[in-house]
């Protein structure tokens, strides 16, 4: 098979849900560079626009925000990187459907609230361009629905940036999953395990610390995600956690998540947060609040290969970061976060019984795109792991390809969030996932990180 | 409150239910020794003797067992310890009725295969003896009645020998739990993560490790343990994770069980072990067989409190031996095995959001159960853990106090069993857990381990 025969656009959506998706491509023209926009000119979207900018192989044609003094960041890292200043987009919520309809534009990296990231990739979509879309995807199973629709009518890609799937540890975890280091697949554990309580409140003048403000009265994050834990008892962040271990388990591609039960525990973090704050305190406004989400919510979900996986959302309570990972297989095990790396494989390990230190295992298992980017993704941010979602995006761009880490992937990840909300909301009833991909699962290959070229 | 105040026996079960349990006892009369009597001497009954033959307050007047080599090694043990040869009951599955009509037994200590624990248990409550009782208590939730109901009709008690709640480290975080250090409670995760491939096959003439043999071809536990695995998809043995956070939760003391889910991979690891051993192989005729229980099996249980468990069972697959507890509350939270042992508490650990080794912790908050009696626990089995329930079993004998360990945990506990094979068979569909208490639990107080008594 030819790695870029000529699809019609017309047919790709069709054609492409029945084919390795990521093997195949639009067209045999391949861009010398990538025409970028960037809608949302935050923290995480400058932080993509630094990674960007470090390339060769990209323009930012337009950026967007609603916030000048975002716009004026991006345009002096923009400046400071020797591109011309971007075309600016600016004055509404909707002002981005102006940046969509420029000819100067090949793909859009969206990192905006949560509640706009759907609507921004469909728009992006319809409008002919590859979407670029920071995680969850998607808050409603309506919106994964709208991701997965848009795309097979446009038959153009939305790639969720999932990166966590880059981390160097994951990866060359998936390398030994892939060599068969664990026997077949039974378990896996993962979550977003991160104290947010410092991002989800701040004083509306200072980012991360001072204050107890969230909503209109902060800044940065705290100004729209402070919301979901006051309206939402849900998984509200799955992806961090879930993407990794589901490119593992080959979801979408020969497996599906079959069905997800949600418990949460009672909501205290933040309050508690508030009250023993110096900004604080019993009296302020913010303490009488009464918080919906549940300050652990603990999620199993069942797959069609009868793996399981316990998926865990803990932001708003004291506790180091862990994403508390484990893949579980019949011949051995590996758990590891930013402080603990375990791993025990039968007949390999020297001592029965006994974990070794995954230091080694991981030199060894480093997977080929790290060894081939190393010295490119050091310093790109989250321990390099940006620096590949980014690449990814840009190469599928350029070469006018699937997406690795696709439609049905943000899909079926981001559908945690409102089935654990029902889930939870039945005190632990059992959800069904939808098959986004009505049934091509079956034959869809596994495409992510296959090899060392993104 | 009179510690031993004087309460008629024909209305200790109704009395004893609505006062707290363990403070209360039926007399006046405490016995210088307890006169014990032993149902089963496998390799845990005769652990358990081991234990009470280094007492001075004990009498073993009875042992019973089918099999005449486990009553010779154990009449070998009484008499080298200076006592005289028990009395023996043998030849029959239901000898142990004849030892029950004894009058010089006070306390029966129950360590048979799971099927006899509940039936063993309620005779010996019938026949007005203290019963001790290994885990799992019971093995179906009318089982867990019966405890129940025979416990309120004879008003006799019932002790689970849990030890995992006496091991010193789980002490040491309960006693934490108790001085507020992690706040409020939140979470728990627990469990039994054992390779046990070992014990569940032999070759029915050497125990743990060669052959693939179980059933009547086999010795030990594999003789009835491997049937669990082959009929069952369940949490086969939940008590071990489970009955100390109960106890750091005040389970059916102020707080309850309320629901749980579970959800099993596929069973793979008990045919690779059978293929795979030199023993064994593709054509032996176990490899034939289709293992019922699913290598892991995951149960999230929600109580009244608003807290969650995950209970995990993962016992038939290569891996290090781990009971991996957590308990997470509004400070903090601990994380400790046999391999790791971390913790974090917000503005005491040292640094934020990093966690701390948990040595320190464990020998500044070391219970005052251990730091009495260390020195006689050493080597009793299990890391000291045995001597404190075999020691607690027999004060309970001697005082005629109520059990520290009751009814209500027994049955609550061992009621995941029946409960997650419910919930697997419905495809992770949740299950209600009776009360078990019958709505006494808002107002039973804590009583485990509360001094240094006992």
């Amino acid at each position: 098979m030819k790695r870029r025969s000529f699809i019609k656009k017309t047919t790709a959506a069709g054609i492409a849900a029945s084919l390795p998706v990521g093997l195949i491509g639009y067209s045999d023209n391949v861009r010398e560079k990538a025409r970028i926009a960037l809608i949302g000119a935050g923290l995480r979207g400058c932080s993509h626009l630094r990674n960007l900018l470090l390339r060769t192989d990209i323009e930012i044609t337009a950026i967007c925000d609603i916030n000048q003094s975002r716009i004026d960041i991006a345009q002096e890292m923009i400046v400071k990187a020797g591109y011309k200043k971007a075309d600016v987009y600016t004055g509404s919520d909707l002002a981005y459907l102006d940046l969509l309809t420029r000819k100067d534009v090949d793909g859009v990296i969206i990192a905006t609230p949560w509640l706009w990231h759907t609507r921004m990739a469909v728009d992006t979509m319809k409008a002919g361009k590859y979407a670029g879309v920071e995680v969850s995807a998607a808050t409603t199973l309506e919106e994964c629905w709208d991701l997965v629709n848009t795309y097979e009518e446009t038959g153009v890609p939305v790639m969720i940036l999932e990166n966590v799937c880059y981390r160097r540890d994951i990866m060359a975890v998936l390398n030994m999953v892939r060599q068969g280091m664990f026997g077949e697949i039974l378990h896996g554990r993962c979550g977003y395990q991160h104290d947010l309580r410092q991002v989800l409140f701040n004083d509306g003048k200072t980012n991360h610390g001072p204050g107890v403000e969230f909503g209109k009265k902060a800044l940065y994050e705290a100004r729209w995600r402070a919301e979901f834990s006051l309206k939402r008892n849900a998984d509200v962040y799955p992806t961090h956690g879930l993407g990794p271990v589901a490119t593992m388990m080959n979801i979408n591609r020969g497996n599906r998540f079959i069905s997800l039960s949600s418990f949460a525990t009672k909501a205290r973090g933040l309050h508690e947060y508030i009250v023993n704050h110096p900004a604080g305190g019993q009296s302020h406004p913010n303490a009488k609040i009464e918080w919906k989400l549940g300050d652990i919510i603990t999620t199993t979900i069942a797959t069609s290969n009868k793996e399981t996986i316990i998926v865990t959302h803990d932001c708003n309570s004291p506790r180091p970061y862990s994403l508390g990972f484990r893949i579980q297989g019949t011949k051995g095990l590996a758990e590891f976060d930013m402080h603990t790396r375990r791993i025990y494989i039968e007949g390999v390990s020297p001592q029965g019984h006994v974990w070794e230190e995954m230091d080694s295992c991981l030199e060894k298992y480093d997977h080929p795109l790290w060894k081939k980017y190393s010295d490119l993704a050091t310093g790109s941010g989250h321990g390099g792991m940006d620096f590949f979602v980014i690449h990814a995006f840009i190469e599928i761009v350029k070469r006018k390809e699937q997406a690795p880490l696709d439609v049905y992937d943000a899909a079926a990840w981001s559908a945690v969030t409102p089935l654990s909300e029902m889930s939870i909301a039945g005190g632990g009833e059992l959800q069904l996932f939808p098959d986004f991909t009505r049934g091509r699962w079956i034959n869809r290959r596994p495409v992510f990180a296959l090899i060392d070229d993104y």
